[in-house]
């Protein structure tokens, strides 16, 4: 069977995170490796409200196939919330997507030839890595810090490189919770609007912000070469895989052939549900709930960390979103680490599979999203136990 | 922007059927263009129950993020109705996919290098064209007749080829209605036996027989080279894109990395819910239904047909699915009668996109499914209508 693989999946590798994850299974174990919104939240009831007044008016019509494009009245929301955010795009620029990852995955398709260059944030998020490294792309990462992206770094890289696609993830981003400034988003545009790259700007975690100030998009600093991509899995639910495209129309003509010919259209049921729900329902307040637990569940595990974790061990402080990176002391692993702590029963996520080049990293994520504060407090100890041994040792 | 497009997607052009439709848009338009299941046979209160019951029993986990391969008791489920069937494929062969269509984009990512040559039915599904098309095959088409391929065109296609994939739908097929005959499906086995080449049998009509006797699959005669593709869009709804893979294991390691890559896993609310309605409902006695009303739409057809069309028009008759494959005299352009059919109010798909290098043919595809018998027979007859006119001429 080998011989027959294609070369773009030949040389790809089952997701080291899944292979990993594989002896957290126990249940004793408590997990901060995962990247998943806060059951406690999803709104049920909500939900099934809107399910049953569709399922009642418009029964039929719900369950039979459906445009490529998606649901009209749902990107027509779409286009008047990035209104409300005063950035004008029409809804012929938007394309429904199973989650933002197939927004990723038709941006693979539709614009990277084997070897075709793409910058990706270092630490980066691992799903888009995935998504391009089946295309065969050559990635160049540049780093992310604190306050966005290493902007010394990024103009050198452009003096080598002629690549089509940037991948950012701005707001809070994943794995490091960082963001960007709105100074260095306009220093980062300033160093595209000089080449033909197109800036991806993935924003699944954008809406939950807890401190700080609402940045500007990329959208409005970069116009003609910024492509939105976005996701209902963090404000709404996960279980519908229901994300967007927002991109310029000559390059919309090819994601919608791609999408068509990928699998016809996006779950139409689901399309249907959500917009109903959004319809009837305020999402703001929803959000501003999911907001209101997240920020405590990340104040509980920031102070549970200044208590438990050693002096040499720091972290990012994020603003908004899911996840805390963590460094450890110059040259211990966090490999080493994850091996020790399953012992002890506690799990996160080591660096390495959020780097293209770099392995055996002292950096690691934690989420704060999915696990009570009570668990976090004893998933922290359990942490800061098995560091104090490492580096007592 | 054009420059930046990749080589896969630059020659692909939008979808044939999608823009001869843009004229068919005006409601007086009786269509036989489409190929969509009839709606009023939708299982909607059942469809409602099963949600119900799960939200009430099951609401916060019916919403989360799940894994690659989808709901495990679903994939249980269609193992078991392969066992029922004769044929033992293990849950850990089945991946649950964006319908069927994304099982064709999968085995595409996963199987062809550009120029890779892909043995095709012809005429053959358009959607599988598009998919293979994306990745750069090659194609060589073999004919398919009443009685399924033809064996003498496949033997000689094979002695100058080295195709990675051959693609059938052995029962009921898109577009033509034809069945391969069990004596055809094991001279079809015979030929491939002595090649690598893998057989795709996609199978969304096969549950949709109204007459003759059921035939064995693929898989039965050439288990280790057969991959196998289900839908539940025709036997239940489309609007949940819901199909299935089934492949032998070493493939279906490399699928689900790009499933994952691709969009992390299939709407899991309604793989949910399908679970349920076909836990707490009689799939086999809805079928049932759905074959009783295609069967007779589909000899209203037949009979109108006989009534109105001229002697030189002939038909092949269908034995189930959804579809009737017409043939005009020698030198009549089907596209040439979609012009002017259209202009007398009635519509379908003229038989070029379902090739991949013939055009101007003299064929095309009438669906049955989705027109209710009054208006078949007021279709059928203004379009006997026009090929009246057309060969009166």
């Amino acid at each position: 069977m080998n011989e027959l693989f294609s070369n773009r999946i030949s040389g790809v590798a089952p997701s080291f995170i899944r292979e990993i994850l594989k002896v957290a299974v126990d249940p004793a174990i408590i997990s901060f490796a995962g990247g998943l919104p806060n059951r406690d939240l999803f709104p049920v009831e909500a939900l099934q409200q809107a399910t049953n007044d569709l399922f009642n008016e418009d029964g039929k019509d719900i369950l039979q196939y459906s445009s490529t494009e998606g649901y009209l009245p749902l990107r027509e929301m779409i286009a008047c919330d990035y209104r409300r955010k005063g950035l004008e795009i029409s809804v012929d620029e938007i394309l429904i997507t199973n989650g933002s990852q197939q927004g990723l995955d038709l941006l693979g398709k539709v614009l990277i030839n084997e070897g075709d260059e793409v910058l990706i944030e270092e630490p980066g998020y691992l799903g888009a890595i995935q998504a391009f490294e089946v295309y065969s792309a050559k990635f160049k990462p540049v780093p992310v810090g604190q306050d966005g992206m290493d902007i010394d770094a990024l103009q050198d890289t452009l003096k080598t490189t002629q690549a089509k696609l940037i991948y950012t993830v701005p707001n809070f981003q994943n794995p490091s919770g960082i963001s960007y400034t709105n100074e260095n988003r306009q220093a980062v545009a300033d160093c595209l609007s000089k080449t033909k790259t197109l800036l991806i700007e993935d924003n699944p975690y954008g809406e939950l912000r807890f401190s700080g100030e609402e940045k500007r998009s990329f959208k409005a600093f970069l116009p003609e070469q910024t492509i939105l991509l976005g996701s209902f899995s963090k404000t709404v639910v996960p279980s519908f895989r229901l994300g967007w495209i927002a991109a310029p129309k000559a390059l919309m003509e090819k994601l919608v052939i791609a999408k068509q010919a990928g699998d016809l259209h996006t779950n139409y049921f689901c399309q249907r549900v959500l917009h109903r729900f959004l319809k009837d329902n305020d999402l703001d307040a929803h959000i501003k709930k999911i907001i209101g637990v997240y920020g405590k569940q990340k104040q509980v595990m920031e102070n549970a960390i200044k208590r438990c974790f050693p002096k040499q061990v720091t972290y990012l402080n994020p603003e908004g979103g899911m996840f805390l990176w963590v460094t450890l002391p110059e040259g211990m692993s966090a490999m080493t680490l994850f091996e020790k702590a399953i012992k002890d029963k506690v799990a996160f996520v080591p660096g390495d599979p959020f780097y293209v080049t770099k392995r055996d990293l002292n950096t690691l994520r934690l989420n704060f999203s999915s696990v009570d504060p009570d668990v976090i407090e004893e998933g922290i100890k359990r942490l800061g136990k098995v560091l104090h041994e490492l580096l007592d040792n």
